[in-house]
């Protein structure tokens, strides 16, 4: 339990742009598919498969499952249908395509692209009501759950048996286990559990048809035939709806450090990266850098002394010095070794100059705290009305210079000041999960404006593009990169999944407008 | 390097029935295909695109390629091409798919379900001259490699550089990283760093129309589209011909130690993991079982004294005394500690009786010869003339149940002995990666035997079907498992495997005859 924000404890001020616009007025351009429209008919049939508290059509009920949470896309759906069980997804997905009825898979509606919210009027279909834990197997660590479970659910309940969930992320009060394998998350054990497509087993998805596609195997090894559900890791709803999924957990580490680095500039960050992967190992669990300025913007909405900070003073006096920052976590099985390995990793680095300061936890608040340095930039980014979020793969030497380009360029165009009010940028930082080749780099801006945007784009995803990266290492495409995804991938794998998606879904009815 | 046997070490007697008979006579229901036959025009084709030295049609040097290591299937192809390049592969593909002139990928040939040598006359695609290492990046641990490097190669190139394959198994001296890819081996390194769905980054893939799909990326995470290389890994060259590999390389463990036990029975040894898994945690690398028969058969061809045996008398009348055996690998990045968990854990289990002996190698020589008695076991179980091999995933409390079943039931229908030659078995064993939930099954014989084959299947796969096993854990379906995969896999799952192969190869010149 590292993290201090979850979904639930997040006040994030909402820029006037974004609080009421429909979806389809912000963008005129997109077109309504050639859709069914919902009529009595259609209500009267999903009445006979779900019974009444399943089937929402009441407008002020809607509201909320027709925008995502930071109220950036605001859809028009007039119908939420909540299954309880696979059979009435299936009979639901049947009938709409047949009906040829646009429908959007929503689970805890967490998603930072607008993929979980309807564009138009598709028929939202909410996997909330699925939420039973199916079955752990104590030897093996194998968990099975229907899709709804809540991530902090799952975790909880396997922190009881010993063992942890492979991922864990801010939202986990909120995201669903199913959301989270529907679009690959990512967050912030992955350096160490490594990613959805290796930990997950097997999955129950209903594809367009209502066909019922299990596969919930319970088997570590399994070489009959292709490996089908990697189809659908990732896929945000586009090829199926995932109900059920089984995933193999490990066993839950029983000593946990944080230490807190400040190094002197970006190489250092990745020198220090490189000794942590060597000395530390097997127990190295994240490796996060933080540039100074996020560490700026934390340190007014944290209102607490910075760990680094030489002074006393509490709140935004206590102002970070060090240009970059390493929030490294280690997890193991013996506090004593662990503690040992730390304490030669850092006297390493800091007699060889990597690092120049630091501060290791000592006890469980301690450790909570250094990582609010880390996990509360994402809402400190937001504190002057919005942010500009982007959320990319590099090869690690280039990493930085993304947001060092980003930066001179603001700066060159005038639109940047952290004191002029009258500039629309208040800052740009960089932070992120090095130790998976990924960056968050946030515009934390004063309002939301043409001029900024045509000052980032397409300048960032060209960067992303000339060095190979990824326009989206976590995030998924959703609504908001669909358009973008020509800078990742090159135009055979564009087509091969184009091809793909017609392919399951011929009649375009799941969750369109979005992805590919 | 803690592997004894590679390939090219291995001198395994061959039974009569296998010796010399062509696949297509041995199994008169298969029937060739409505392919073209190669004719002069065609090898003036291939001549134009390759050089005289990649294109083999003297049949004296293609007997190699038409036939498994095994001699088990032997196929009749008239050709052999070997490609330098991705843009070869894929002109031939183009070629072949517009003549439907079937093919079949060749890597390593180092298969044990007949996957990777011709059933017919089709064309024989080597990727042995597709061998160099692309690229390697010291920082991320990436490598990017040509399908034909051999394992053992990429693997000692990083070891040079402070890294490891992900992927270890016996033939890693003849196999290729490609057809490891390819099959989705699983090997000795799973339970520790995961499977290839999990540390393969990108593939380069050439599809039957000659479309090369190249997706070779080398990002941690990258969530822009469906993540089609997936369907690649362990699709045996029926989709496509793997031509590049990028995969993420974990940092080389500095101290690797082996314990080898002895245990009262089954129940003990998942205890005895439980207890591994709970108390070594992150430096656990291999928990691997072996029943007491396989030791005995092992101890025939090993001629050294075994590791738990009370007396030093050498050879096989060193008999083994313990129902179980478990050989136990930690690896880690600080030997003192390690050494210090694993001695506390063989404490542990010593006192509470899950184990009642055991041994701790001292030195790489004692680590290499203890692992001799887990891995001796398949050349052990040919020595009377041949072995049925059964290589399944079952739940872990049901594992050896199958062992014992086989063994039952072959007494029961007085096929067995150890002692009367006249008995088509000598012995059915059991062993293989607890970690995993994956159990070898051989039963050694004497000669192979329609009544043998009747008492094994479909018994064997019945009685994974009916515990939710898989009927190939690691060794994939190629020609022998072909039509198996149902005891395994649902009809819709089935199904869709065949929409999906009917798409992406509608002439079907991909590896014909094998795996869906």
């Amino acid at each position: 339990m590292l993290r201090l924000f979850t979904r639930s404890t997040r006040n994030i001020p909402l820029c006037q742009r974004f609080s009421s616009t429909l979806t389809a007025d912000k963008y005129p351009n997109i077109k309504r598919g050639d859709f069914g429209k919902i009529n009595d008919e259609d209500i009267n049939h999903f009445s006979k498969i779900l019974s009444p508290n399943q089937l929402i059509t009441d407008s002020n009920d809607i509201t909320g499952y027709n925008q995502d949470w930071m109220k950036k896309y605001i859809g028009q759906s007039k119908l939420v249908l909540k299954p309880k069980t696979t059979e009435q997804v299936s009979e639901i997905l049947k009938y709409c395509n047949q009906r040829k009825l646009a429908v959007v898979p929503q689970g805890g509606n967490t998603g930072l692209v607008g993929g979980s919210v309807p564009v138009f009027d598709e028929i939202v279909i909410s996997l909330a009501s699925m939420n039973n834990i199916r079955s752990f197997d104590q030897s093996s660590g194998i968990l099975k759950v229907d899709a709804g479970v809540i991530l902090e659910n799952a975790d909880n309940y396997l922190s009881e048996n010993g063992y942890i969930f492979p991922l864990d992320l801010g939202a986990k009060g909120s995201c669903f286990v199913g959301g989270n394998v529907a679009t690959n998350a990512g967050g912030l054990r992955l350096l160490r559990y490594g990613s959805l497509h290796g930990s997950v087993l097997g999955l129950e998805v209903v594809l367009a048809d209502g066909t019922i596609y299990n596969s919930m195997h319970s088997l570590r090894k399994d070489n009959t035939g292709y490996d089908l559900k990697q189809l659908f890791i990732g896929s945000e709803g586009s090829l199926g709806i995932i109900t059920g999924v089984s995933i193999l957990c490990p066993a839950r580490p029983k000593s946990v450090n944080v230490a807190f680095l400040g190094l002197e500039n970006y190489e250092q960050v990745t020198k220090c990266f490189q000794k942590a992967k060597s000395e530390l190992g097997e127990i190295l669990s994240a490796f996060e850098f933080m540039d100074k300025d996020s560490q700026l913007l934390a340190a007014q909405t944290l209102k607490t002394t910075h760990p680094l900070c030489q002074d006393d003073i509490e709140g935004i006096e206590s102002v970070p010095e060090y240009p970059f920052y390493v929030l490294l976590e280690t997890s193991g099985s013996n506090k004593e070794h662990d503690d040992i390995k730390l304490e030669k990793f850092l006297e390493d680095v800091m007699e060889s100059e990597i690092v120049v300061d630091g501060t290791v936890s000592q006890d469980e608040q301690q450790l909570k705290t250094l990582w609010t340095w880390r996990e509360g930039i994402a809402e400190a980014s937001q504190q002057f009305g919005g942010v500009y979020k982007y959320d990319v793969s590099l090869p690690l030497d280039s990493m930085y210079k993304l947001v060092e380009s980003v930066k001179e360029r603001l700066n060159e165009l005038e639109l940047s000041s952290t004191e002029d009010n009258k500039k629309p940028v208040y800052e740009a930082v960089g932070y992120g999960h090095i130790g998976d080749g990924n960056l968050h780099l946030n515009v934390a801006v004063r309002e939301y404006n043409k001029e900024v945007e045509k000052a980032l784009e397409p300048f960032v995803y060209e960067f992303i593009e000339s060095h190979k990266g990824s326009i989206s290492a976590e995030h998924g495409l959703g609504f908001q990169k669909k358009n973008y995804i020509k800078y990742s991938k090159s135009e055979t794998e564009i087509n091969m999944m184009k091809d793909l998606k017609k392919h399951y879904d011929p009649n375009g009815i799941l969750n369109p407008y979005k992805y590919i």
